[in-house]
């Protein structure tokens, strides 16, 4: 994520030591920087690129005994690092520094908790309209900003038009083509490769889990809908996992150390991957939910831990279908949803194999999407 | 991966519990399936779609108290297995069942250890014609192999074609879009927004650790080579990791524990991810490295840890550069290299900016990879 300057925060004591500077800062955090890691950041035309700051010497380049001779306040407000034994200089903007204080508690404010949600969100769901997104980029930086903050954030308005699902994941990014397309039908097929393309209701769910890398998001955009039935529904996987880790440790703990295997094959296509249900960060915070009961393959967890793991896999299933935790909405043609497909699972209710019902989806990824809110971002300040 | 069936293995003993069934094979191998295994895993068309085998109920469908009423082998070799309470039936191939066996050491088999390589690699190294890959299935599904046993592995005679890399890609998968494009072209330019992009040479690394997801492979054509110097190098980063581990397992350690971020910026860019150097799976192996000095962003492990962390960031940086871990190579003009861009770091010497250099690059995944080469390796069969 960019990190955000803060120009109202200066350091308001600066203390060289031998292989430290210490900064306390005017809003009443104090950082440590060790020489290593002032050298290796050193922003000086040596150590970086001029033209795309990226860095130009390698770890091992740095003397091995590194230590600090002097850090001085110059009258451009920079801080002046010089470093022992070579004598080589960093110069530093005071705000940079603070914005990248590895001392507690800046660590932590660096990587927000997401804001987890259930059935209220039915209450303000954040949508968007297609035309002013499409043409404004304040807009378009609401609905990316809602998207990322939800892992779920829907358009209306979407031209009934072909392929145009593939045009709103071009807005921000790049479609993920796989062996389904660039985007794929959803509709009531004769013989489907896919429970997708039946008439039948499918319970919440993530999406390919059996690919690797699993698709970032999904983008659903509706053409055609006047089946019966086929009401959507969207499920916060981050809060279903939080849910399980309140009420059942143990189960929590044993979704998120075993991997298990998603599978996916027909005539051409034999796809694989592993995956732990709950997969969690260095910080041990939920980082991607994986979920299909469809494609889930033969768990292999070791036998002595499979009853426990079938439990816990049991309980977080049923956790899932709480409706507490449930947000349900109608698509109609011209409606587009976006989910986060490693955080929230989607679903529908079955509809009348007569009626028609037609749907566009592709995949993308966050990559571009956050890039894309980053330059917008910056842009607005 | 695509589990091989054991034609050979026949079940020897069949035995069931109020819980369990197990089955002794004749080739020595014991197995214990739990009822909720078993039922989850019931091949009949009640629970599998008929047209695309996936599965039909949620967990929460099967009775909560599930055991076992009765076990026998039928005529026709199937192992038929009826549940209480409700008295469902279900028939196994009993070759199914060996092959997808849970116990000890029926796991382990199934995730075999990567073969890691060093400089010995350059005696015999994974080339292949582009003729025979493009034409022929099974020198296809050897190329693949090779690329998945060693996560490198050589094209020659490609033709000299602009975008002939995206096409090599579509013989196994799908391109993978980014801001660089579909593909990027690499050659010394006045005003770089890259490094890649200049004549000087490159460490070696993984490409794009700012990308979420990274990119699982990266292909590289090479068009035009008649400057001085610009040798390739490829390093087999899980030999890296393996020596670290064996050599300082406290910094191995380190570096498996801790995110780091990576970001990459341009005008109309940027992108940022989080992750550790090294990355493990469930079973502690390693899946993933990434490394690279350029794009490296501000380490914010916590402020205690920082020296150790240097100091293991250091130590692999050290053992990347060790002479008997790489492999160098000289891209002629028809040449394309393929890495899997989580496991092998490539390089470059430095190169004359007078002389003409030019490679074109695209990236792709492993999903489209693995499942070409399963789909290959079934008709083979």
């Amino acid at each position: 994520m960019a990190v955000t300057q803060m120009p109202g925060i200066a350091a308001s004591r600066v203390e060289c030591g031998a292989d430290t500077l210490r900064i306390a800062w005017s809003d009443g955090h104090d950082s440590v920087f060790h020489a290593i890691w002032l050298r290796d950041n050193c922003p000086c035309t040596g150590c970086r690129h001029p033209e795309n700051d990226q860095r130009l010497f390698d770890i091992t380049a740095i003397p091995l005994e590194l230590g600090l001779a002097d850090a001085t306040v110059g009258a451009d407000g920079l801080i002046a690092v010089s470093f022992a034994p070579d004598g080589h200089e960093a110069r530093f903007d005071p705000r940079w520094l603070r914005a990248h204080s590895y001392s507690d508690p800046a660590r932590g404010e660096r990587r927000p908790a997401p804001r987890l949600w259930g059935r209220e969100l039915e209450e303000a769901p954040p949508v968007f309209d297609h035309a002013e997104v499409s043409t404004d980029p304040r807009a378009l930086a609401r609905w990316l900003r809602a998207l990322a903050a939800y892992g779920f954030a829907m358009l209306e308005n979407v031209p009934l038009v072909p392929e145009e699902v593939t045009r709103v994941a071009e807005l921000f990014g790049f479609v993920r083509e796989t062996n389904y397309g660039r985007f794929f039908d959803v509709r009531s097929v004769a013989r489907p490769i896919n429970l997708a393309y039946t008439g039948m209701g499918l319970p919440v769910h993530t999406d390919n889990p059996y690919r690797d890398p699993v698709p970032g998001l999904q983008l659903v955009h509706c053409l055609e809908a006047d089946a019966d039935g086929g009401e959507s529904v969207v499920t916060d996987g981050f809060h279903v996992a939080e849910v399980l880790k309140r009420e059942a440790p143990g189960a929590f703990e044993l979704l998120t150390r075993h991997a298990v295997p998603f599978r996916f094959h027909d005539a051409g296509t034999d796809l694989e991957a592993r995956a732990p249900l709950i997969a969690l960060d260095d910080l041990g915070r939920v980082t991607a939910v994986r979920y299909n009961n469809r494609s889930a393959a033969p768990f292999d967890v070791p036998a002595e831990v499979m009853p426990d793991f079938y439990a816990a896999y049991r309980r977080f299933a049923e956790i899932l279908q709480r409706p507490a935790l449930e947000v349900g909405f109608r698509m109609g043609p011209g409606d587009l949803f976006a989910v986060d497909n490693r955080r929230v699972l989607h679903g529908r209710k079955a509809f009348a194999a007569t009626g028609r019902r037609h749907l566009q989806a592709c995949y993308a990824d966050w990559d571009g999407l956050l890039s894309t809110l980053h330059i917008l971002e910056a842009r607005e300040e």
